[in-house]
């Protein structure tokens, strides 16, 4: 039987209230009796805090309380969204909710409670500190220097993990190597920008427990940090997230709810809200790791890949956050794009005195991408090879065992997508038409493959549940505890309990909050999981409903329960085809039939053993102006395989969403840093500039869909995958325009007009 | 094993949030944007609405709309909580949101919106209606005489229902008695004065649909009317029930909802606040049912009873609303007290031109009881017969089937309720401690039983849900659709899945809110059916919940789930009784074991096909003064049988309740309608009595408590119990006391003082 519901472009069931102003988000929610927070930030960025001087800021009127580190648990808690392992390996124990020990300018040294935000944000400001002072290291270099002061303690040359993620032996693969190729490739400091600040509001519930609605990503993971930061029992904690303006991964770390639940402790469980301001968030949440990569590549004369050699140095900031999860993420992603027999991946994670790196959309991806197809384009370029034909010999092959964790890579598309793609996007012709273009401005073609996975199995716990109630009218209330944070993933469970139960997907109602204390566990959106593990615990789910339903007809109707279905809202005899009655009839009898009620509900706990593999190429044209430095991209494709698409509409606006900030990315966003103090330099949206609709070109997307056998109805991941290769097709791109190398992001006028002084654009250490 | 949970006081889980003033009522919860509503009421009692000046009122600063009949959807909808039956049969619709047919003073004839409740309250003032004028009814006996209007049309000769329980033939009962005794006996219209006065909010979700934030013992059942009076899809509606001040049925009847709900529509979903006055509540929302008895019993010469006849006649103002119910469930309290033979009770219920009669506490029990036990007490009198010898040979006996639904009364305890709590309340020392006390002051003592039941099968649908979930520390949240309105259901909910899963009852977490997205589907509070069916529920969940720890127990531990057992919040082999690990230790395991992780909960629908009989008896000493009428309540205890207690405070503070409430409808409550033109004249608690502290005598209780086999942990309803017997024993008291009859409630000083005078008391029609 074909598919009615998935497939289809179903509107996400909240664009109206979105539209019209009725989604409240965390700040929207009204409280009553409510305190303002404002943190108080170093003003170093490496040292310790000697003396705080809070006389002022208490004098200030509406002021109730100044917290310090003293009025706070002294146990350290890992603020990154990780799933939790029962040994507590997978997370570094590092943060304070405040500190004494700057790391970071900016760090969290005390926090201000008042009446009014006017009133503790004056206060704030009026908190003077005195310091001792330690030398600052604003790069992963300078960190790691013999001699080096630890960021923390115990952390020898600050690196927080050195790892090496092998295939084969290297060397024994460069022997087998006709040419080898050496670069390095350096990433920047990018921030989310998600639209909406990191806020949220706690209170102590009437049951005397803690309440924190916030603006999260990871509501039920928040609620255990809560337990972890203030050392108390998990359940006293109630996390409820309601609309969210965006994440992109910063809100998969727990920034600001400890602190905010301990101000309404402190002031005796009267709510305060802490929201941060556009500034905090872009210096003083989480960044994109700057990493470095230094590759070697040995390529055998029939243009094979013999052994694929990095060193990569990933700078996190002041804190462990996410740890080195996302600097060795990249060994993954290298092998299972390319068929390697022998690889070697080194990577450090290390801590220095700057804006601290968590997760961001692709977790190391983009950065990884970009290092490796840079190397593809120079090895096509020097060898004279098609791009084409070389990666379609060089493709990790579909249905081959991941290299380090032997899951078979049961679809793998990523050849369609090359293809396919370079029909749809009109290569050939581009490429004819490449070149210089009149005055200075001269034309490239780019392209670049990334390889993805969807979900954290086998690293780490897979997790989601899903609860389904049958209502009276025949209507169906879905609960999961995967969270919604703009993408659509609500719209698109819809669909996959839809589908599965045999009603429209409008007769599904999705829930607006998740709430830890309601939702069924699920460690929340992150890793492009949901549809993947949320999808197939909704489908199971479903299943089971639709099941009851069918013992519900058999017991209810003259119909065997075996013989029963259910098709577009009725049930029918699939045996004979014709309608019982309708689902509303049945449902209606399930709650009130006085002998043999029983409402019909189905809930699901789903522990993932699977991943699937998102694959992709980016195509991009651009056109260089040799005196400015200014690139533009002309035009560019997306083409995915992320498995059967749920809903094309949505997966559209995520695609397009991905490549735009990808292309931000590729072209100008760069976080700085004084090189003097450490302070941020740009954390504002005036200098630290975000593409608007002008800056962005017509984005295309297409989609290969091979049915997956793992995901729900063959769906994989795609929230991450579409910023994976734009920056680094569009870097190709413009290398063919100029005839040269830049291997550094991003590529600002600056950079790209220095370059072309020098025949080569390189970049800073990261 | 001994109960370890059940029996204890385990305070309220509410308790100090209500203290401290953190519980938040419906009006206390903060909504932006908000509008207020008020109800515009008819000025006259029976006559229809021939048109509306509104101009002036749309004139008022701050006024958006008013809503007229015309505005709203003509279907008309049943208000009772009533469970529903499928074939529609059981309730009668007969009421429009707004109306133009007057049936009442203060009928809702339109309603305003405004900015302000202060500019809503000034334009229904505003507005005036031009009316035909129809004859009015006051009394049932006026609304059925011949020729009378018909109320509603087609109901002919107002009467809504009249039906006949029967048991044996009454005139071969009569035909066996030695003795027969006749007499009439009046009840009064009282109100249930809740502390909170309904309140409800409404708005559109985000989702479109409509959430309805109220003051109701029956979310799930206003859900559903919700539908009905907007003639919408049942799940367009979300009801969510926060704390609630009191309900004792008034809330079980759904009268502001449909027209907060329209009037957000017609704001176009802007949230709105109907909050009803006390003046409003008092007389337009639900009373007790006044109910006129006419009664004959037969008695043979050894004392027993051969046959008893009733003749009621319940007036129930200008709507059905629980219809007939009320005033026919007389006759299985009837039988079920006392072993009839031959007993014949008919029952009419009669539409009056005055307040609504509905749910009240004790749902028509008080009033039959007080007509049961005064023609007992005549009886006993005449025939100078031992009151308690004279009950013990006729009452029912345990084990009996109930005469009219032959479901066995398996445990009934009444007889104990009467032994015991005579030597309780020292009977033998206060009876010969009667009679004149010096001056004015005579001295009574009155003894009164009663029966009852719990929830409503098998006469309508008995249904109750409840989810675990079993958080990662070991605590749990339980979710149910019983209604805590005040009675503390929560706390004894929790008490049931506490002593179930082996846990103390603070590792429960109740749930503020009643949400009917979220809850188990559960028809709400009434019938002191919540422990009863609920608490099945409940224990069903925590059994299947148990098993799934001990299973899980099975597969993390070494040891055989069969073996594995919950104790004091610790696995335990129950083998050997060693402790395997303690609750919290699993419950990590089952969240975070990345191989075998799954989350625990249970889930249970009950449909409930029993049904238990709560059975009890008052004692009451009374001073009369008779130069004054004045009656003093000087000692009264309730004895119960509500099977086994399961928290004892809260059980006393029931009783209490019960209690104050009843001696207060004995002694005092009455509410007045002009004779003229049927408006309510003592609507307000200035001019209706209700008894402060200081009116209250010590209040006395004790429980009989037999294991009843079908409520969880041997539980049989409470809720409604403690108000049946007392105000019939206080009048057998005040007879005692007086030496003759006074056979209508209230026993006001008025009403004893002219009964005084007149050597007898009776009453006015009702």
């Amino acid at each position: 039987m074909s598919n009615k519901v998935i497939g289809t472009s179903v509107p996400r069931w909240d664009a109206w209230s979105k539209v019209c102003g009725k989604a409240d988000y965390t700040a929207d929610i009204p409280v009553k009796n409510m305190l303002y927070g404002k943190i108080v930030r170093a003003t170093i960025a490496h040292g310790r805090v000697l003396s705080l001087d809070t006389q002022a800021a208490l004098a200030v009127p509406g002021v109730l309380k100044v917290l310090t580190p003293a009025d706070l648990p002294r146990v350290k808690h890992a603020t990154a969204g990780h799933p939790y392992t029962l040994d507590r390996s997978g997370d570094v124990y590092d943060k304070n909710i405040l500190t004494e020990d700057v790391r970071l300018y900016g760090d969290e040294i005390a926090a201000v409670i008042a009446e009014t935000q006017l009133a503790a944000d004056i206060a704030a400001q009026k908190i003077t500190a005195v310091y001792e002072e330690y030398p600052i290291y604003l790069t992963a270099q300078e960190a790691m220097t013999e001699g080096a002061r630890e960021i923390h303690e115990g952390t020898k040359g600050n690196i927080l993990a050195d790892t090496t993620a092998k295939v084969g032996n290297v060397e024994e693969g460069f022997a087998l190597a006709d040419y080898v190729f050496e670069d390095e490739h350096r990433t920047q400091v990018v921030q989310h920008c998600h639209m909406e600040n990191q806020t949220a509001t706690a209170f102590q519930s009437a049951d005397g427990r803690w309440t924190c609605i916030s603006s999260t990503q990871i509501p039920h993971i928040c609620r255990r940090i809560l337990g972890e930061a203030l050392d108390m029992p998990w359940s006293s904690f109630r996390v409820i997230k309601p609309f969210i303006g965006g994440g992109f991964g910063n809100k998969q770390d727990v920034t600001i709810e400890p602190l905010v639940v301990a101000m309404s402790i402190a002031m005796g469980g009267r709510p305060v809200r802490l929201e941060l301001e556009r500034e905090e968030v872009l210096a003083y949440t989480r960044v994109r790791h700057a990493i470095h990569y230094r590759s070697k590549v040995g390529v055998s004369k029939d243009g094979k890949i013999t052994a694929w050699q990095v060193d990569a140095v990933s700078k996190t900031g002041g804190y462990a956050s996410h740890g080195h999860s996302v600097a060795a993420k990249g060994g993954g992603i290298l092998c299972t794009l390319y068929e390697i027999p022998h690889m070697s991946f080194r990577s450090r994670t290390v801590l220095t005195n700057t804006g601290n790196a968590g997760a961001m959309r692709g977790y190391g991806v983009p950065q990884i991408t970009f290092a490796i197809e840079a190397m593809t384009d120079k090895i096509c370029k020097e060898l004279q090879l098609d791009p084409f034909e070389f990666r379609l010999a060089n493709f990790k092959k579909e249905g081959a065992p991941h290299p380090l964790n032997g899951i078979p890579m049961v679809t793998n598309k990523v050849a369609d997508c090359l293809t396919l793609g370079r029909q749809r996007f009109g290569w050939d012709a581009k490429m004819a038409d490449s070149g210089a273009k009149g005055g200075s401005v001269r034309r490239g073609v780019g392209v670049a493959a990334f390889s993805y996975a969807t979900g954290v199995y086998p690293y780490s716990l897979e997790i989601a549940g899903c609860r389904l109630t049958l209502n009276q009218d025949g209507t169906v209330k879905m609960l999961v505890g995967a969270t919604e944070i703009g993408q659509g993933i609500d719209t698109g469970l819809a669909q996959i309990a839809a589908e599965t139960l045999g009603i429209p997907a409008e007769m599904v109602y999705a829930e607006e909050t998740t709430d830890t204390d309601i939702a069924p566990f699920d460690t929340g959106a992150y890793a492009s999981r949901q549809i993947y593990v949320t999808g197939v615990a909704v489908a199971k789910a479903a299943e089971e409903l639709k099941d009851k339903i069918c013992r519900a007809a058999g017991k209810f109707y003259e119909i065997p329960h075996s013989a029963a279905d259910v098709e577009d809202a009725f049930v029918i005899n699939s045996v004979t085809g014709e309608r019982v009655a309708s689902l509303g009839d049945l449902a209606l009898r399930t709650y009130y039939d006085k002998a043999r009620a029983q409402t019909l509900t189905a809930e699901v706990s789903h522990n993932c053993h699977d991943n699937s593999y998102p694959m992709g190429v980016t195509f991009a044209e651009v056109d260089v102006d040799t005196q400015t430095g200014v690139v533009t991209v002309r035009s560019i494709l997306n083409a995915h395989d992320s498995g059967v698409i749920i809903n094309p509409l949505l997966a559209k606006g995520q695609v397009e969403g991905g490549m735009g900030m990808a292309i931000s990315y590729a072209l100008g966003e760069d976080l700085f840093y004084d090189p003097k103090t450490g302070e941020p330099l740009n954390n504002n949206l005036l200098d630290y500039k975000m593409p608007t609709c002008m800056d962005t070109p017509e984005l295309d997307c297409m989609f290969v869909e091979p049915e997956d056998p793992f995901g729900p109805f063959g769906a994989k991941g795609l929230g991450e995958p579409p910023i994976c290769s734009p920056a680094a097709a569009i870097r190709n791109a413009v290398c063919h325009a100029l005839g040269f190398e830049i291997n550094a992001l991003p590529l600002t006028p600056g950079k790209v007009f220095a370059a072309i002084q020098n025949n080569r654009g390189g970049g800073a250490d990261v």
